[in-house]
């Protein structure tokens, strides 16, 4: 078997994906540019709080950061997502067949009950 | 603005992933269910090294283990990953614009090269 090479790249950009703040930054982040004030307001925490979050989401490709503005407004950078989603479609057929056997066993029990539930006449 | 409430479920799963060893099992087991021997092999790790990784994706859900039999075979989990791939979905807008931008450019900076090299003939 075949080892895959080690992506320093997937494992930053999982590693960064594995907080709540920080997804919940990029959501906010997708809604528009926002500088560190912005993002720190509706989260409850310090603004240094949030600077580090925003230092691991940069490291990791998944933002960036304009460098000259005083504001320093995050942008979403949606590459290294992409990557990411890329990596996991190659398990989507595994989830599809699960879920179709799911439902088919789901299907299954429904009628069974159904069943229980009408009784023949006779 | 609202936000997310905390998934323990992303920040495992996600947190799972970001490792090349376990990605690297994952593939493996995608291939069919293996045991800890059969997992250690390729690796060229030791079988506790792996059984550590595989605490780890046992617990984020990305796979389960036979507890009864002796092999306690792996076998792949999918409905995690299907969870962390629609989580990435949400921002494919983002980067199917992106790389649509990205596209545009290299477009524009073809038809400009070609134009160089072909110069007017009056």
């Amino acid at each position: 078997m075949v080892i895959q090479p080690a992506s320093t790249q997937l494992d930053a950009t999982f590693a960064a994906l594995a907080d709540p703040t920080r997804r919940a930054i990029l959501a906010r982040l997708a809604t528009g540019d926002a500088s560190v004030n912005e993002l720190a307001e509706p989260f409850d925490m310090t603004q240094p709080a949030i600077s580090k979050h925003l230092k691991v989401l940069e490291r990791a490709g998944l933002i960036s950061r304009d460098r000259d503005a005083q504001r320093r407004p995050s942008r979403l950078e949606p590459a290294r997502l992409a990557e990411a989603s890329a990596w996991l479609e190659q398990y989507r057929e595994f989830w599809e067949t699960s879920f179709a056997r799911l439902d088919a066993v789901l299907e299954e029990l429904k009628t069974r009950k159904h069943k229980r539930r009408q009784p023949s006449r006779r």
